[in-house]
């Protein structure tokens, strides 16, 4: 099965020129001025930008958590990303404390098995790493696991202690594995919570007003300082204000390895979307929406490059029943929130239209980055021969309204609703396969492989 | 009781002139140009420095540690300190885990009743502290128990979690009272202690190897980090490196208050001195001694008031016996040195004769700070009219030769032994009375009182 | 002749204490807890504060400026000075380009000679530094000026070369003179200047508008990169924006012997001073007022020792006929504001009792400091036996209203006009004299002395 | 005429991947996984890199300097750089004082013409601007010269003052020009090299010790606030030193848009190659090297993207006749070395094979990152369907052993003699041909063609 796309202005991380593009079965084979070959299919993309399929390295599908459980599942969330030019999503597998690590994976490999829309990896979320754990990990490197999250926050569930995390970064980061770390001192956060709820305060706007951003901004500085100790790499997620991105800065001028991420909800959102009432629940996640002047902080970084990496943390949980558990206590407010279909349109729009970074940063941000990052170059994260055919025939001119209407996640609000939006995901090809055309799903649950991972080539 | 001193030259912490001073009792009376007063006792200051007496603000005398207890007791102890020109010391009470907070201070009343020779406070090593606690910490502070020293290092012994952390700075700075911070990350120092062990690594420079500068920077960062969350000031305890000192610029060029002590050790001793056997053993202390490079920096901290106050930490464990506790493993060497009775000298001559701080800064760092930081002042730490007169003649002309002969401390060697000062204590009185002169002492064990402290007025 | 201060609240740099004072002559006698002398003169300083007097370090009276001349001369001001609090000032005098420096200090002693009210000193304004001016700076620094300031503003006019600057700094500080740098970069703001009025900016709003904080910021990290390379301390004066303050931070923390000072003008108005119409030629002042947030800052600074003095830079122009030059265009008028009376009681109310400074703090800012920089410590900056009775008794409970009739300053409007302020000049003593009583001036020309002044003893 | 070369590891700035290159006429028309395709050349390059040809933006051919000219005329200079495996330089012109900045790129095209064996740019060093040049530089850039140099350094020849700079910077930043900054206090150095001649100090070395890294510092920072005042990007060339780096560092952190290059013998070099004698004139460059510490936090710069770009500022003099000029007094010395030819291998050896950066990152630092900088980007700097075909076969196992018998630069040493670095360039196509070639120059003078550049994209 051959296909040809005519005419498209091609944009990498790096490049940008005009050109027809061969595909042949799963991979790009062939990109040429002018292709004068015969193709089962044949994509006009005159006009358009043909950019490498969206990566986000950061979703929570069939997330257990705060007692109930994030509403998309392996096929509704994968189907979404797909509708939002995302190819490749890099989930968290959990381990829970006192499982195998591989027990962790195993259970996620059970829930994603034949449901997926497009192509899907684990992380692994850590949560015991004693001496015995090591030989497990090397194991999972093996299979194509090879990054690891950790907590510092949430303690009593997720949150692992700072030899924890000096074993896990050692191990890990002796053979090119990497740590993503959820960076904000929990202990002394939930000390704050405490205090906040014992004055009464209840409403959603005080998850934010009980995660401070100093909070936040020691979290990434014990880690990056532990990193260091472990001669390791370590990767922020979800990296929310200038005082957190203040100690990657610092760290990168020294030359350490220090990467993060950072989330379109707060690059678009600040705190002020919380309101006093319980419509600011939609808006609970973790970290929280800060005040408005870290915005063009965090924009800054990702131009200097301070930040890679722009992910989702999609986790989308139903204002009914689920956001609903908190009605009385911000505390018991499940949190996440949706966005696995909106990121590209959204960062065009905010980034690329909005002048704050190129066409080529774009690219990166959303596609290359990751897949460097988290070891699926060159097979994701390009357009070169050889490659998946992994690509988004993007419209710039076109435009994409939000809202719950339009969009395909099993949840029942959208966080940008409303918004009109620059850009339009025309066709989505995932490994030469036609998944998204005229705003249809063109595909099928199962159509998305499981991706062995290599490590990361950042450093 | 009349006591004048004619002629001296009168140095304060600003001030720097010639004049008479008469002592009424305990406290001075009169500073004149000439004073023609009668007085039961004259002395003769001409050519000599006329200065605060010493305040150390970090020793611990008779302190249980590490399966032995430290070798001075508060007699001993305290009557070395006079000898080096230090007229108060405030020591370190400790609540044990699972004890009140008053009986430790109590244990500690009880320790140094009626043995010390020259004045002294407490502070107290807070090892448990839950909501329950408050009200005692309420009522230490009423009795002049107004500093708390925690512990990010030592787990399972002293080490509290950041949540007790932000507990006692919210509440004892809610009233001025301050948190004192040993910062160190502990709990990755142990893990790395654990692999050198295990590689069979036994000497007492891996005391030091085993000790990143990174885990002390981390520990202050962190402190800091906390104490801005709870809005409290932080005082730093024997900060060592140029790393950890960064973190204390930072937050000051904030405005943050965070103040740091640096110990003589720092500034003259470096890691080279562990040398490869077990003579290190002397140095083992935590923090360990650091590179050489690291010394100039602390020099520059002190001159620029980015450290504050040079104590001792003065914690001495004989080598016979004590230190040899450790022979074959140094993680059970016991941690601490000797130096009360060193500091005025090492300093004056490190620091004034060697044009690295003025004399009004020696003044300001040996004594003045620390009466200001502790409640002291303006009892102590000063020459003024109506302070106690706790009173140094000072011959800056005159030779000190230090070694473990020439010392007063219960200890079987000197930490620099052999070397020649710059500067002698030539008389030392305390509340008016001459307790050491012609190098001996004239005082008795009990001279001391016990200081109820108010607070900080440094902020 | 003999006066006693009896009961007052003595408080220096350091100290804070209530004792009596006796002045025998023109130096303070004896201190002491109740003097029964016989005095010539009581004054009953029970429930005030006995301070040393003011130091402003930086006015110009008489000085010949934008085609006029300041408004105050040499005994207007200085008298004005002496309602304030202030017992001494260091003015600028000036050498012309082509002038031998020794001419212009001589010019200058001929204004002031016999006209003070107070004691008053000379730094040099220097426009030419070659070397065949280095024996002059030898005699000037003989004679007691050892300061000398330098312009990076002012093309044409005051501005130096940074050869210039190189050479004074070496000069200068290979015998402990200090260099005064006025750091904006005066050639471009020039630049910007002729831009603006090219479009027809000519309010007086625009003299701010045309001063970047960056321009200012620059030349101060370029007169301490100078300085660094002459090996030489440098003071900037009228440091006036965060910008610039953290270029002498981090100098500062880096070990550099760089000090700053600024201007009540500065910590309390703002570029929304100047409004839009020519009423705020008040305020046009070199450098401008800037954005309100600096304010803030400043006071850190102040407060951590970044900035060590506060001076006025008094230097007075009508609107009448003088700021009136500049009516069409912001560039011609006069550059300056009265100010000298104002500091002691702004500096008290807006930092002690707004509690951002301590009292011994407001001390050292407004006295202590200048005079040890300048070299007229110990006789003057303190309260202790042997100094110059310089001495304000200050009412902290009384208020002062300024405003230009109850002001005494040589010009037809206030920069304060209207506010009211905790804390009042009482009495004001000079070398043993009584100076200001009960509002009134009881002096006269001429009793103020020139001051042969010393080397910087800060560095 | 069609090229095929066939298996070759392609490597771009981002990619990496196996592939056959069909060069049809001057530019690649098709990328293949395996183009069968009848060419009139086939090349084989399996087993070898497969790279942009490297771009030079920091020449100096046959220009006239301190009393002589450097050695390499357009042809000699762009040979050699074709040898070396670059494929396009950009060369400054000169436009001296007084004459038309038109006039100075005329005399660059008359020395240019028809000699150069590869493509070539200009900048514009300017020495006057004033508003009567905006029109010139308006000119000059619609006729592709986009970038303009200034000269902090060089009092007397191609020093301008500050107000110069931001008169160039606006008019060039307003329509996408870059100003391209030696930036170093000439007027400082200047000085201190007058004192150091007064000493008798002569020796080649002392080019070095009057240099000192603040005063490249402080050049850097002056450039970057001056850009930040004219919002205009900013360029420093041959950034030399940790000192200068910081103060991009700190740009960057803000997000200004500050960009720097530095050189080869910044990295590789240090000042002990100066010794003591006059062997050291063949180092006399300005800057000048410096210690050796600088060299790895300038590789922490180019990891880390704090530098972007690698040029060589090859301006080579002979020993013989030219540097001899400065025999007795080191500042005669013509300032420059060569280095055109040694630059690919030395980046790739140094940089790729030690483990520094990555293959990606050299490709980037040699050729991508000076492309889009300049406004060559995507015509040259990559490796792309519709990229002129300037491509470079890079045996990456091979050995080139450096020393002036082996090189092609008119100059009689080398500054690399004897040393042995992994990589060889094999083959060289410029626009389709290839020129370089089993180690022969199979091109000829006038190859090369004038390239009319655009304006930066990196911005």
């Amino acid at each position: 099965m051959k296909t040809l796309i005519k005419n498209g202005r091609i944009v990498t991380a790096v490049d940008d020129y005009t050109a027809d593009i061969l595909i042949d079965g799963e991979t790009i084979s062939t990109i040429g001025k002018t292709l004068d070959i015969e193709a089962d299919r044949v994509i006009d993309a005159a006009g358009k930008l043909v950019i490498p399929g969206g990566i986000d390295p950061h979703t929570h599908m069939e997330l257990p958590f705060g007692g109930t459980q994030s509403s998309d599942d392996f096929f509704t969330g994968t189907r979404a990303a797909a509708f939002g030019g995302t190819t490749t999503i890099i989930d968290f597998a959990v381990q829970y404390k006192g499982e195998s690590m591989i027990a962790g994976v195993d259970n996620w490999h059970a829930k994603a098995e034949g449901k997926c829309a497009i192509d899907y990896g684990f992380h692994l979320i850590t949560t015991d790493f004693e001496d015995k754990n090591v030989e497990e990990m090397h194991t999972l490197m093996d299979e194509g696991i090879t990054s690891f999250k950790l907590f510092m926050a949430y303690p009593g569930v997720f949150l692992v202690d700072d030899a924890t995390i000096l074993r896990a970064m050692s191990t890990a980061g002796e053979r090119g594995g990497l740590i993503c770390m959820h960076a904000e001192n929990g202990i002394v956060i939930n000390e704050i919570i405490k205090r906040a709820l014992e004055q009464g305060r209840t409403a959603p706007k005080w998850h934010a007003l009980t995660r401070p951003t100093i909070a936040e901004a020691e979290g990434v500085h014990r880690a990056i300082a532990i990193a260091e100790m472990a001669e390791s790499p370590v990767y922020i997620v979800h990296l929310s204000c200038t005082d957190a991105l203040n100690k990657v800065r610092e760290a990168r001028d020294r030359g350490i390895p220090a990467f993060a991420e950072t989330c379109p909800q707060y690059l678009f959102h600040s705190i002020e979307d919380y309101g006093d009432d319980f419509e600011g629940a939609k808006y609970v996640m973790t970290p929280p929406l800060r005040e408005k002047h870290n915005q063009s902080e965090l924009w800054k970084g990702l131009k200097m490059d301070d930040l890679q990496v722009i992910s989702t943390d999609h986790c989308p949980f139903c204002m009914k029943e689920q956001k609903e558990l908190g009605k009385d206590d911000f505390s018991k407010i499940p949190n996440g929130a949706p966005g696995v279909e909106n990121r590209m349109v959204l960062i065009y729009n905010g980034g690329v239209t909005e002048n704050r970074i190129s066409l080529n940063r774009f690219v990166e941000l959303t596609s290359t980055a990751a897949a460097k990052m988290f070891g699926l170059f060159p097979r994701k994260g390009t357009i070169a021969v050889g490659s998946d055919a992994d690509i988004v025939v993007f419209d710039p001119n076109a435009e994409t309204v939000f809202g719950v209407d339009n969009e395909h996640m099993n949840v029942d609000y959208s966080s940008y609703e409303g918004w009109k939006c620059k850009g339009r995901v025309d066709t989505v090809i995932q490994r030469g396969n036609v998944v998204i055309e005229n705003g249809e799903h063109k595909g099928k649950a199962g159509d998305g492989q499981f991706l062995k991972r290599g490590t990361c080539v950042t450093v």
